[in-house]
């Protein structure tokens, strides 16, 4: 069902921006809205929001029933056939609204190409919808925040069996495949991203894609995964190390530690984004390593993996109670080894910040026998 | 690595439709192109490509190990720091090519509200280029048809596998989970989307997304499933009965399936995407369920799931040799059950019709005992 409350907030932010609407396409946004959980293809499909919170829903007829399950009461469906194309619906939407010739949002669900289509058949003044709800998602409520402490519950779990299982051998393709196992097996829905198995000198791609690598002894791995649970994601990483660390990766590995418990601790009533970017980046720059650690310290997390607030230069809002966030300071070599751990923090009403993760992170811990 | 043939005839396409460029996100499109194989996100990245064949490619220093492994020697990577944002990056890369101002396609890679942001920041032209790969892509030369003919035979062994699996008292769940494993074990590198499992009422969604239900007797279960092989997909439906269909469901199933064969039959030189949709249609209206499907006949496909050509009214471009697409008539009984089958037609060089999929559609062959 559309959640009204939401929506009625929605459209007080569009009265803030001075926009007409906003067109919400498959996308976190519009499952916020209006619990539905779909994906973008070539069936244009979404809700349309106005100022004074009246919408429509463009309905391609090969997912109505699915539509109206979602929506429920919705005062007008734009339905359009596959042969028609989705143009004359939109329009028919707008016009059921008042809003043709008005200056209309479209947010991170929209295709480019859709867009334009519209474009080109209607007159509109579109505006960049990217960030309209994020004054809203990113202040999780009680009931938000004890999905998201559970799912984080749920891939420590995920991390600790992860522990037990790798062993010098394996592929990392054996090790990917066992996590969506794990994370079933812990109560989640499903994963809210492929994981990362990145060992060896594949660490030094923060975000490594490949999985043929045989593990070996002495590697560095890292695990960077996460699940969902009820809708909401969690979003974890720690680095294991096979046998007994080297020197440099026992270094390296302390660096990124105190980097990322710098990041946990530096939430705090007042601090920014960027506040907590610098207190973790500052330790790695500090300790020489500056050059090898070029990506933001972390994102807000959700419905998405990745929303708003992003923990990053130039980001110089303070937090907010209801904030959830990863700390993921990481050190990458190319070449030789990376190490990168990530907790979830949420803001608590007081400011300090609650780590979501557990899974212990001093360099014992993380060793495989 | 750019594939220099491909790269030089979509710049032969852009002067043909008077674009001085198209930028390329991740997309099927840019794998085609360029060999990498991504998914869109906020750290913008992909391919510009000139109407001289010249190129940059946007970078997000994150991933820039993993582009210059797939796109190799391109001349120039504009690259850009989470912190900095992409449009800066965006801009150098146009002044390079000297493309400021310019009429610039964007491909369906391409988020609405990143190109917003670019148009927010620069002068230009934007157009929809949502169709401009489509003469390259929708016609297969020889080594991309022999890969979909060897992902068609593994889908026809998973096909095969489900029907000795299938068993009442199983949940809809359980069933899809096994799609991806009997996939691995026919070779398969991925499913190529998430497969639909609609048993019983469920079936009357043609795009059914739950899980829940339990198979029944007498239960109609619409399976529709693909895979990945080598980047190429695949994509068949069959429909299962269990136990002894009722005479309703016999009579539904024998006009799909006669439907489904007329589509394929009617692939001779000369027709076009619409004739194929109505000889299939023109057996289920006459047949007197006109109205219980409202979808299109299919849709072309290749390294995505669906691209060019469509199977549908209001397609009159002849076909052409090298297309593949699909013929997937339907019919669905709101509250009842629902039919489709669904196999893979290529076009010959001499324009007749080459059925990918050979797993059988006589209703016996399709009955769980």
């Amino acid at each position: 069902m559309i959640n009204q409350k939401r929506l009625k907030r929605l459209a007080g932010e569009l009265q803030k921006l001075g926009w007409d609407a906003i067109y919400l396409g498959p996308s976190t946004d519009l499952e916020y809205i209006g619990g539905l959980d779909t994906h973008p293809d070539e069936r244009v499909r979404g809700l349309m929001v106005s100022k004074d919170a009246r919408c429509f829903a463009m309905t391609p007829l090969l997912y109505k029933e699915e539509m109206v399950k979602a929506f429920g009461d919705v005062p007008f469906y734009a339905e359009w056939n596959d042969h028609e194309g989705f143009v004359d619906a939109f329009r028919r939407g707008c016009e059921h609204l008042g809003i043709v010739g008005a200056k209309i949002a479209f947010n991170d669900g929209v295709r480019a190409i859709d867009m334009l289509a519209i474009r080109d058949a209607m007159d509109m003044e579109m505006c960049n919808g990217g960030k309209a709800l994020d004054p809203l998602r990113s202040r999780k409520d009680e009931e938000e925040l004890a999905l998201m402490r559970e799912a984080s519950r749920m891939v420590d779990e995920v991390v600790r069996k992860l522990h037990g299982f790798i062993r010098p051998g394996m592929t990392e393709r054996q090790i990917a495949k066992k996590i969506p196992e794990f994370f079933e097996e812990a109560g989640s829905d499903d994963i809210s991203f492929n994981p990362i198995v990145a060992s060896g000198p594949n660490g030094s791609m923060p975000h490594y894609g490949g999985d043929q690598r045989v593990i070996e002894e002495n590697d560095a791995i890292i695990l960077d995964l996460g699940g969902r649970y009820k809708s909401y994601c969690s979003d974890t990483t720690r680095t294991f190390f096979v046998g007994t660390p080297t020197e440099e990766q026992k270094k390296v590995y302390e660096i990124v530690r105190l980097a990322q418990a710098a990041g946990e601790a530096a939430v705090r009533p007042g601090v920014t984004g960027q506040d907590v970017d610098r207190a973790a980046r500052k330790v790695i720059v500090d300790a020489g390593y500056g050059d090898f650690f070029f990506n933001r310290v972390g994102h807000g997390i959700g419905l998405a993996v990745h929303e708003s607030p992003y923990i990053i230069e130039g980001n110089d809002k303070p937090l907010e109670p209801g904030n959830v966030f990863s700390v993921e300071p990481g050190i990458y070599l190319p070449g030789k080894f990376g190490v990168r751990i990530e907790n979830l923090v949420a803001v608590r009403p007081d400011g300090t910040g609650e780590a979501l993760n557990h899974f212990p992170r001093d360099i014992e811990s993380v060793r495989i026998r």
